[in-house]
């Protein structure tokens, strides 16, 4: 009950989900949106051999991937119809190996302008057993356009 | 044969290419090493419906996970076989939509020391045609670590 | 009383304020330490002339000298009297016109290691009247090494 | 000669000059520009006791501002009257102790939009006789905005 209240308006986490569905790169990677806030967007990334580095870990580019897209998603929600957000730029920290039974990238809205937005961006590693690791940790600047006409 | 002159030995060669196929994603990207010389590492990503985002473009993350390999790579050439670089952070700047026919990314060493090394990150959107847009610009910080005993 | 017990031990506080000391720059630019708890220090720097930028607010490198020097000094709360640190990099976001009576920089760590820590910053204009505002948010990679011998 | 031409013209010039001169920070760090180009700005920082770490070298904290404020100079070359710019973020790598006689910050524009301009960020650790090394490497967004009216 409580955790639906906190969801975004059914609006808004349609346009969302609708745009995410349209990433080419989210569904070849097996990514998928698990919550859709007001400022605050989760994705959820499932370990398996097509994500992995080297050494069996969860790439660093694919752990940015969904940190990123959870960053975008997370400005989108509290903007209208009429705009899209492109990434300007992220710093990310990988902080421990990218391991467990998926990966959970948490975008959160720090500041919002006109213009600009910065997201704080967290990477979570999950185990089977619910266990939860922080793996890497980021900042985001994105900024606001006009969505072109259809 | 300047060209040749110019590239890693065949060893830190087949050692870099023995490691890249080893990573899941950058196969599952469909990206591929085309340069190794010594502190530079050159990775191409054909552009696919598999690697876009929402509009059609190269999707950031992939941009990234590209750029982020080329640079570890490139740190990597400078080591030797006992070593292994582990990405600790990279910023990157996406400067124009990642259009075009492929997408290159370009890992250089910067700054190289006993336990961290700093590349500058640049991709390219490259048109069938050739011509070139820098897409994409990073900054990233690696550490050497010694590769576990087989 | 809560918040006494939240210090770090006067051993660690009397480190890092006699290293705080040894800055020429923190002391030029009129800046003070004012929490020392483990894994988290607080700097302050009051607003005056010397410390602007051309339209009066305090200058971007003001702010980010005393979110660096936070960053590095929580750091060291947390390693022996052998061990030193030194910024690697740090990434920060201006957010908003550094305004007010003050600054107050708070660096936290989130992360450490052997080798290496990572710190948040944030830094908030604070009025006479103790209303506060985040101006600017950071990520900061440091490295611990062995304390040169006297 | 040739030098005189690769500069900016007389008024950019001036009106560069004019904007450093009223940030209180850069002159009381002792900081001064050395050479305005087209989307390229010098700046030196005198070696002294007033901008140093514990440990006498040059504190990352005022590296980072000459660094910060070439890159902000660097991108005002290219606006009209009309414009100012502001840092949005930037990301620094402090790459070897920043020692020598004077510190000389070069901000150069990478690109630039209408809204936004991306500066690569370098600083030089100069000797007496000239030596130069790599001390800092960094990365800058900047967003231009209408000055307002006097």
């Amino acid at each position: 009950m409580e955790d639906q209240q906190e969801q975004a308006s059914p609006a808004v986490r349609k346009r969302i989900q609708d745009s995410f569905d349209q990433q080419g790169l989210m569904s070849h990677l097996g990514a998928r949106i698990t919550h859709i806030r007001p400022g605050r967007v989760h994705i959820v990334l499932q370990a398996r051999p097509e994500v992995t580095q080297q050494h069996g870990y969860i790439h660093a580019g694919a752990t940015s991937a969904i940190a990123d897209t959870a960053g975008g998603y997370a400005a989108l929600t509290l903007f209208d119809d009429e705009s899209e957000v492109l990434t300007v730029e992220y710093k990310i920290n990988l902080l421990a190996p990218a391991a467990g039974d998926h990966l959970e990238a948490i975008g959160t809205v720090l500041k919002t302008g006109r213009t600009l937005t910065v997201c704080q961006l967290e990477v979570y590693g999950v185990q089977v057993d619910g266990a939860r690791k922080l793996v890497a940790n980021g900042q985001q600047t994105l900024i606001r356009v006009n969505r072109p006409a259809a």
